[in-house]
């Protein structure tokens, strides 16, 4: 741990790239010269990067056919500066508003807005680097003449200096591998970038235990380091005991899997993965190159013979098909690691954060510009659980309790969070400042390849991983919001509000049973839950209850709020957050018709049916039925705005409405008829208002009726 | 005039039929005892009526196919009584639901619900006189005992009472008329309803002179006689000298127009009655027949020979195309009376409402059961201008200033107000109570049959009727209410709002001119000119418009509601009622497209655009031109709340709403970008809400942007 530490020792600093700095350093000062070198030292070794390009062409013709060529990498790291410093208000104006246009999008292999070329009027490479002379002089007299109020953290306008520096470092990381993947012609070797030149025979693998234990994962806003908004929260989970590899896998290693027909047996890829090797017809590792019999690997800038004792460096899906050929061949429960798992791995290891000396580890630049065996860097029993190459686990990234996206990166990590993507952990060779850290949190797709292998485990258990899902549909994200979300015009909210006036109505009435009928997202079911011993949520729409399902398994509801056009803010909600977490095992919820109600709901106490009858196909239906699930003196409570519409329901189905025999006859008139043979009006009509948020701007500001029945027959 | 009169003179009153009676009444025995009498005696009366039928056949007989059979009628006086008590909450159970769903409605010709015979299962008239009974003795003795708050006025459930009363009276005559369609096989002729004997050679008709002067119409809340809610208000009017005939136009004087071939000279007729002619083949007046080569007239229960000095009874499109004909051989400007007319001759005959004392005129049964010679009766130097038949007039009906529905018989009046049913006036033999008043105002569409005939006048001028349109297409009452209608939720006025914050903001800048560019309704137009010398309101819909340049001209603005589902609440609001009558002159108001605004809309000290970006089919073409129409330093205001649609815009002319270059570009950063070479941002955004009211408990509520910029080149 760097705790403390807050100068590097000079003279190891001058052969080490600079760490991410301890930004509780409380001389600004020393803070200001801090950054002054940790910003010159990232800016300089992103652009002797470039320098192992070897023509112009080179930074235009794509590395690979999805992504961008390198002169937008060149110019993006630059641009980024500007677009988040003009965020952050550190500027007011741009450098040079046509290529912060071009630079600015087009890092994702799929989140690309526009990859045509003919799109593009590329400048170059030396235009590029003028601009980023301007950048470089910009950012350094900020940092030397801007106000600075510290401590810098997460709202401190100088967040966006640090965002922008490691942004840079990781692009770093993955414009080497645009490199690598680049056709030798186009790249030279170069003294900053020298690869490891050790190998030998590769070890023999085994598996070694790891004792049954707990981790507590994600940082607070406090942490003296930057992070990513992924970072930030809280999760913990208790771990049995598993068995992991005690090396990475080498390229020896996998070529067993290779040799034994590992690509073409179907039978050990997973869904997602037999798509992706059917569609690149890929038969052994993407950096492997077999000539004239003999296997190569391909390093940044040359081919070399194969090394067999270096890493495997594959996607999740090789990694994936691999264990389970492994889990075929030995009968164990052969996965790849859970985050979790990796956790106690980095314990077990004894590791800490990369320090002012040399790391014990294949990392940071602090050695090669290339992996390295897979048995130089012993760690506790361990090889490689920090550095060499990242480590693929079965975890898909998702939002640690607490996670809140940055204002000026929205997108940093909201769009991963979607299932696809898969973390890595422990970095590789290059993986410098944030990445290099034990809290930092990478994710990609479960096909892309960076400098990236993976160990293996052996354990019966794989947990679910929590839900990450951003619910962005329109109506459900309302509905989320309606239900647990925040207040607007100082309205209560609407189902607290009705269950308070239900618990105020029943008195010492029996409180066994309740039903929520046409619960929608669950707010009321929970919130009766409370009072009741046990209560049933239904509603017609599986979408709806999928909310109150969800958090009543101690999962997160997310969901997107639509603020302006397609800008959304990210929202999220638990039953801890609201005060409901007791309540989770008194609900359950059902898909379910209040026009024809399965037999079971009945023998309730008090059932509300909360802006239902208003939506109902049939609404005498319903309250023709609605008795029968009522025990005797037990209370129905009904609230609507009574807005009828033939969308929902047939205009003779309306209970109220309309003239009737020449005269106005309102839902209340209708309720009384249709209800009365069984019910008895105990309290109401009353009015309780809620309000649906539509855009940051736009909201529905409705009043709902709200009358109680009692059964009296 | 019968104030004053409290008790009507018992001499007289044995012979005469009870007159409605004064509300303002102090004593309270005295006033039940005078309800108890008016009660009986209609009811009474309207079921000697229905002694005049043959046979029970006589009762399920259609007299006219588009009306229902007259059991209908017999049980329908009943019902009412029932169901407006009901409303009034002066009782909470029915009699008979079965009675009153079949007696309820079906009583306008073009308004019925369902005249569908086979869907009534019409009652015995002994079973419906027996219902009539239970009616009747519930109704006497809630005059006997239910409380009674005094004074008996428009709010008080009492009303209810006497609105059944003088509902059953209108009966009376509109019965009378069935009957007198019926078969004469179904109808006998009965002693309480005897017809006149006199008549002779009819009079020649002359014009005479009546003096300019004014009129003022519609009666106060306060008065103490019972009235529909057509009659309150105000209206009053100057009316030039105009001639007037002395008499009705008798048979013999339309028998001339009939000779002369009237009923198949199309030019004749005006439109819709050209359609009625030709639709009806009419050849002559309903009532009239021809046996043998003589003309008869059938009366309510036998046909007499052809009296030829009573008066000729017609729907209005005969009347009127008698005084095209007139205008056509004399080459005067002759047509029929205008309602304000018909006061100016009420005043110069010197009338009064009819007292204690037999009236002097054949109004209020107080004579015969039927018309009698057109010369019967001196008022001042005409005849008949009450009583006899009732007489049409020029003018459809419409809703006086400060007009309010009555809210348990808000469909008395309101279906009417369609421009096609024309006031009658004067009152007929069988006009009794509130007809036989002189505020009474019934109308009826233009074909339908009353006993009705007509006077002509002489006169060069037809002012233009009040309009009486109400506005119910959904969007634009839902505008109308924005704009000139109540505050919700405590939010102010928006419009208002607006130019307040806008007259606050100009400061001392110049106010000569200003433009509201997407005015809507127009209201902050209106408002505008209390401040700017002159101001434009364009926008894109002339509906929308529409509504601004009905309130410059000094109309009302009349809109319905939604309250819940079909049932709505009638609105209406004028200028004076929101202290902008002084504006009408400063403002002007055109259609017009904000994208491609035509040339002359220049020269403007302040332009408003309110919520109008976001509905733009393009706004940049808004945005690049409209500092050509301001002034150096003029002011352009902005507000929206950049709800941007699809539907309204096409995505890629959003102002903002959206991620550019990857970073989220706000509307407000899009119309800095468009608006910066002008103009000069030097007030917000601030952010001021309106509420747009769409039932009674379901409202948008929304905040608007509001951004101030300057021109500054």
């Amino acid at each position: 741990m760097r705790k403390g530490s807050h100068l590097i020792d000079v003279s190891v600093s001058q052969r080490l790239f600079t760490r991410t700095p301890n930004l509780r350093e409380e001389n600004s000062l020393v803070l200001r010269q801090q950054l002054h070198e940790y910003f010159v030292s990232t800016f300089d070794c992103y652009e002797s990067l470039f320098e192992t390009l070897t023509c112009d062409e080179a930074y235009y013709e794509k590395p690979i056919s999805l992504r961008h060529p390198l002169i937008f990498y060149f110019g993006h790291t630059a641009t980024f500066f500007i677009n988040k410093l003009l965020l952050a208000r550190m500027i007011d104006t741009r450098i040079n508003p046509r290529f912060e246009s071009i630079f600015a999008v087009g890092v994702d292999e799929m989140s690309w807005d526009d990859l045509n070329d003919a799109h593009y009027q590329w400048p170059t490479p030396a235009e590029v680097k003028n601009y980023r002379d301007q950048v470089r002089a910009l950012v350094i007299h900020l940092i030397e003449t801007a106000p600075l109020q510290l401590p810098v953290e997460w709202n401190n306008p100088w967040w966006a200096i640090i965002m922008g520096i490691e942004h840079e470092r990781i692009h770093l990381e993955t414009s080497s591998v645009l490199i690598r993947q680049h056709k030798l012609t186009y790249v030279k070797n170069h003294p900053q970038w020298k690869p490891c030149r050790e190998t030998g025979q590769a070890p023999a693998n085994e598996l070694i235990k790891v004792a049954a234990g707990s981790v507590t994962l994600g940082k607070e806003k406090s942490n003296p380091y930057y992070g990513w908004d992924n970072e930030y929260g809280t999760h913990s989970a208790d771990i049995p005991e598993f068995q992991a590899s005690k090396f990475l896998v080498s390229n020896q290693e996998f070529l067993e899997f290779v040799e034994a027909g590992g690509y073409k047996n179907q039978s050990h890829w997973e869904e997602e993965g037999l798509g992706w090797v059917a569609f690149t017809r890929a038969q052994h590792p993407t950096f492997w190159l077999k000539k004239n019999g003999q296997w190569y690997l391909r390093l940044m800038t040359e081919e070399i013979p194969m090394p067999w004792d270096w890493p495997a460096e594959v996607n999740y899906h090789e990694a994936k098909a691999f264990c389970n050929w492994k889990k075929a061949e030995t009968g164990l429960a052969v996965r790849l690691p859970t985050e979790d798992e990796w956790y106690r791995l980095y314990a077990a290891a004894g590791l800490q954060n990369p320090g002012p000396q040399k790391a014990n580890g294949n990392i940071h630049l602090d050695y090669w510009a290339s992996s390295c065996p897979v048995n130089k860097f012993p760690q506790g029993e361990f090889y490689d659980v920090v550095g060499n190459v990242w480590q693929w686990t079965e975890t898909p990234i998702y939002p640690f309790a607490g996670f809140d996206v940055h204002t000026i990166y929205d997108d940093f990590t909201t769009p991963t969070f979607d299932e696809r993507h898969n973390l890595i952990k422990g970095g590789s060779w290059v993986s410098c400042g944030n990445e290099s850290l034990v809290e930092s949190r990478y994710a990609f797709r479960r096909h892309f390849f960076q400098h990236a292998g993976f160990r293996y485990v052996v354990s019966e258990e794989l947990k679910p991983v929590p839900g990450s899902h951003y619910e962005t549909d329109k109506l459900l994200s309302e509905y989320a919001e309606f239900h647990y979300g925040d207040e607007y015009f100082g309205v209560a909210n609407f189902p607290k509000a009705l269950v308070s006036l239900a618990i105020e109505t029943l008195g010492d009435l029996p409180k066994a049973k309740a039903l929520d009928i046409g619960c929608a997202s669950g707010r009321a079911t929970f919130e009766l839950a409370k009072h009741f011993d046990f209560v049933t949520g239904v509603d017609f729409s599986a979408r709806f209850i999928g909310q109150g399902v969800h958090l009543s398994q101690n999962e997160t509801l997310r969901y997107t709020l639509v603020d302006e056009g397609e800008l959304v803010q990210y929202k999220s909600r638990s039953l801890s957050d609201l005060g409901l977490e007791h309540t989770k095992d008194k609900v359950e919820f059902f898909q379910g018709d209040a026009c024809n109600l399965k037999p079971q709901f009945t023998g309730y106490d008090f059932i509300l049916a909360a802006n239902l009858i208003d939506r109902l196909y049939s609404p005498a239906k319903f309250l023709s039925a609605i008795h029968e699930r009522l025990n005797i003196n037990g209370v129905l409570m009904l609230t609507s705005p009574y807005t009828w519409l033939t969308d929902h329901t047939p205009r003779e189905d309306w209970v109220g409405g309309f003239k009737k025999d020449g005269e106005s006859f309102t839902t209340l008139d209708g309720l009384k008829a249709q209800l009365g043979e069984h019910f008895e009006l105990i309290k109401g009509p009353l009015e309780v208002p809620f309000v649906i948020r539509e855009t940051k701007r736009k909201f529905q500001h409705t009043l709902s009726e709200v009358t109680f029945w009692k059964r009296v027959k």
